[in-house]
C-alpha cells in the first residue's frame, strides 16, 4: 500500500480510498495510519478533529473530480441529453471494472452513512448535490430551457443518476445505469413533451 | 424503550428500527439486547449466526411492509402514475415527519452499507428490488404497456424513487422526491411519447 506523496497527501489519498471502498463506519484512523505509511502523529497533527475532518475533506475532493467529469464531458458535446448519457455510461463502465464491489460512490458513504451522524458532512454532501445540480442546470439552459425547468430537470437527472447507480451496484449489472441513460437522453431532448 | 412482544419479535422490532435509524455498521448486538429487553442469551439463541443473520430478518420485514404499501397503493388509483404519485408524496410526508433524520429508507443501510461487506446480505438486497420492480411492472402491463417497456419504466420508477430520496434526506426538505413524484406520473402518461 502507501501512496507516496508528502504525509498530508498521503492521509486523504488512502482515507478516500478507504472510506469509499469499505465505508465510513467501517474505517477505522489506525487503518489510514498504517496503510498511508505515515506517522501516527501526522494524521493527529494534519486533522486534529480527527475522522469527521478527514472525511469533510474527502468530500470537498471527490466533489472536484466529478465536478471537473461533468464539466469536461459537457464541453465534449453539442447537447446535455448525448453528454449525459456518456457519462453515466462512463461510470457504468468504472463500476463494473471495480467488479461493482469496492466501489461507493460519492452520494454512499457521505450522503448517507455519515447524514445521520455529522450535520457537517451532511451539509457539505448537500453542498455537492447543490454543485451537480447546478452545473447540470446550466449547460440545460445552454439547451434554450428556461430557469426553472432547467433546476427541475436538472434535479431529476441527479437523482436518477444515484438511484440508478444504487441498483446497479446491487445487482452487479449495468442495466439500470444503461437504462437510465438512455430515457434521461430522450428526456432532455423532448422535456417540453413533458410539461 | 422495549417493545413488548415475544423475545424473538423485541429483538427484530428494536433491530430494525436501529439498523434503519442509525445503520449497520453503528449498530450493536449489545444495543439491541440492552433496547429490546430481552436477556442475552436470547439474541444468539434465535440468531445463532448474529447481526448478519439478524439482518437479513429485517431486510425481509422492511421488504413485506412497502410490497403490501405497493398493492394497497395500486388498488386504490386507476393507473399507475396517480398511484406512484402518491406513494412518493407518502413516503416523503413520512420523511419530513421524521425530521429528515432517524429516517433510513431500506434501500439505505441495507443495499449501501451491507453490500459491501455481506454478498449473501446483497443478494437479499437484490431480491428486494426485482421485487418491487415486478409489482409496479405488474400494474403497468394493466395500464397496457408490454412486458419489455413495463419492465424497463417499472426500474427506472424504482431508480427515481430511491435517488430522490437519498437527495431529499441530504437536503432535508421534500422538494426533490415531490419533484421526481411529478415527473414520474407524467412520465408513466405519456411513455409512448419517450420511445
Amino acid at each position: 500500500m502507501g501512496e507516496k506523496s508528502n504525509p498530508k497527501e498521503a492521509i486523504v489519498t488512502t482515507a478516500a480510498r478507504l472510506f469509499f471502498s469499505q465505508g465510513y463506519h467501517a474505517t477505522g484512523l489506525n487503518q489510514i495510519i498504517k496503510e498511508s505509511c505515515t506517522p501516527k502523529g501526522s494524521l493527529y497533527h494534519y486533522f486534529p478533529d480527527g475522522k469527521e475532518e478527514l472525511a469533510h475533506v474527502c468530500i470537498g475532493k471527490a466533489n472536484e473530480h466529478i465536478v471537473h467529469k461533468f464539466r469536461d464531458t459537457f464541453a465534449a458535446y453539442d447537447n446535455t441529453g448525448d453528454a449525459i448519457r456518456y457519462f453515466i455510461h462512463e461510470t457504468a463502465d468504472e463500476a463494473e471494472a471495480a467488479g461493482f464491489t469496492g466501489f461507493l460512490p460519492f452520494s454512499f458513504w457521505a450522503a448517507v452513512e455519515t447524514s445521520c451522524i455529522s450535520d457537517r458532512l451532511r451539509k457539505a454532501c448537500q453542498e455537492v448535490f447543490t454543485a451537480w445540480q447546478e452545473i447540470v442546470a446550466e449547460r440545460l439552459r445552454l439547451d434554450g430551457f428556461h430557469e426553472t425547468k432547467a433546476y427541475e430537470l436538472a434535479l431529476l437527472i441527479i437523482s436518477m443518476m444515484e438511484g440508478a447507480l444504487i441498483i446497479s451496484l446491487t445487482h452487479q449489472t449495468k442495466e439500470p445505469m444503461l437504462n437510465a441513460a438512455d430515457y434521461l437522453s430522450v428526456l432532455t431532448k423532448n422535456a417540453d413533451l413533458m410539461n
